[in-house]
């Protein structure tokens, strides 16, 4: 993505926003591409102030723990993924092109993002038990989409499915996982990505193409 | 798995092991569980000297850190699964026949020994520069597998593959990512997890199951 291209443009068509929001963001920003390059237990809070043009006291006013930064950022990108997932749904006419429209819209995030990803899934072993609960709690809600999708088709008679839980797992996973491997210098475009995933989904669905 | 189990079964049938490796096994078995409990990051010398009944001094002379036992954990379990796939291939007629005993092999492992391969799988980061790339070549060769097999069904007609890199590693991720999601409690035994997986692949390639 560009995540700070995003936070600017944020910043720029809400005209009121406070200066504490503007380093609230600021700070948001410096921290996910810190984490997303050095990996979030090696980045210390002083990196991240740096990064941010702050000092590490200012640091402190907004977020008291490099912890906090990280879930922020991993709340707002599952967030971002499941609104993302409501509308594709919203958008599509039958369950097969409601799962498809699905699993694109989550590879395209997840590959034109996949620095912001990487940080939002891979890193949720610095959470906090609560904070990680949290999580887990909009984890399960994406699986629930798909389950959801899984069983409407399997009754309707237009997926064959032997396992919901196992499919919709193996789905998700394939999904999210592209953020680990997407190389933007050599590898497709995000878009071709997105399809051809879509694609596989429907076939371990056992769905018409 | 049982990771200590498998350790004294290997020590009770070669009796000319020496001291000093009984020693070494028993610091890899108590840093595999360290680490799959607590993580790398916060696990410390000290616990795995403690949970392997050593002093500390004695970890230092057999590893100089921890960072050199997870290298061994996660050299270990990837040199195994590259063991169970080429004796799947091997083991199998046809290339269809080889993909389907290849997937079933790893999320057998997978959600068997899920404790260790999460630590293999999900821990790379506590790595060195240099034990990362070695790592790397590994999970590279697992891939090379994987792609091998794709390519020659697609040329033999038997699979029809949009892009072999794209195929393989969704399904290599959804393989490995079997042990993260696994619970023996409450999921159905590996062997039925492992079956339902290797018809998923068998489908993402669009061969007849």
């Amino acid at each position: 993505m560009a995540a700070s291209e995003t936070e600017v443009t944020t910043v720029a068509t809400q005209p009121a926003e406070s200066g504490a929001d503007l380093t609230r963001s600021r700070l948001i920003d410096a921290a996910r591409k810190a984490f997303g390059e050095k990996g979030f237990h090696a980045t210390t809070t002083r990196d991240i102030a740096s990064a941010a043009g702050l000092s590490p006291a200012a640091v402190y006013v907004h977020h008291r723990t490099k912890e906090d930064l990280l879930y922020a950022i991993s709340r707002a990108g599952h967030e971002e993924i499941l609104a993302d997932m409501r509308a594709a749904i919203a958008g599509a006419a039958d369950t097969p092109g409601k799962l498809e429209a699905v699993i694109y819209a989550m590879v395209l995030r997840h590959t034109r993002e996949y620095a912001t990803a990487r940080v939002v899934n891979y890193e949720l072993d610095g959470l906090s038990a609560q904070h990680r609960e949290d999580i887990e709690k909009l984890r399960a809600q994406i699986q629930g989409i798909v389950r959801r999708l899984l069983r409407a088709g399997t009754a309707e008679g237009s997926f064959t499915v032997d396992d919901v839980r196992i499919t919709s797992n193996a789905i998700v996973a394939m999904a999210i996982d592209a953020a680990r491997w997407y190389r933007p210098a050599t590898d497709p475009a995000p878009e071709r990505i997105a399809s051809h995933h879509a694609r596989m989904a429907l076939r371990m669905v056992s769905a018409a193409e």
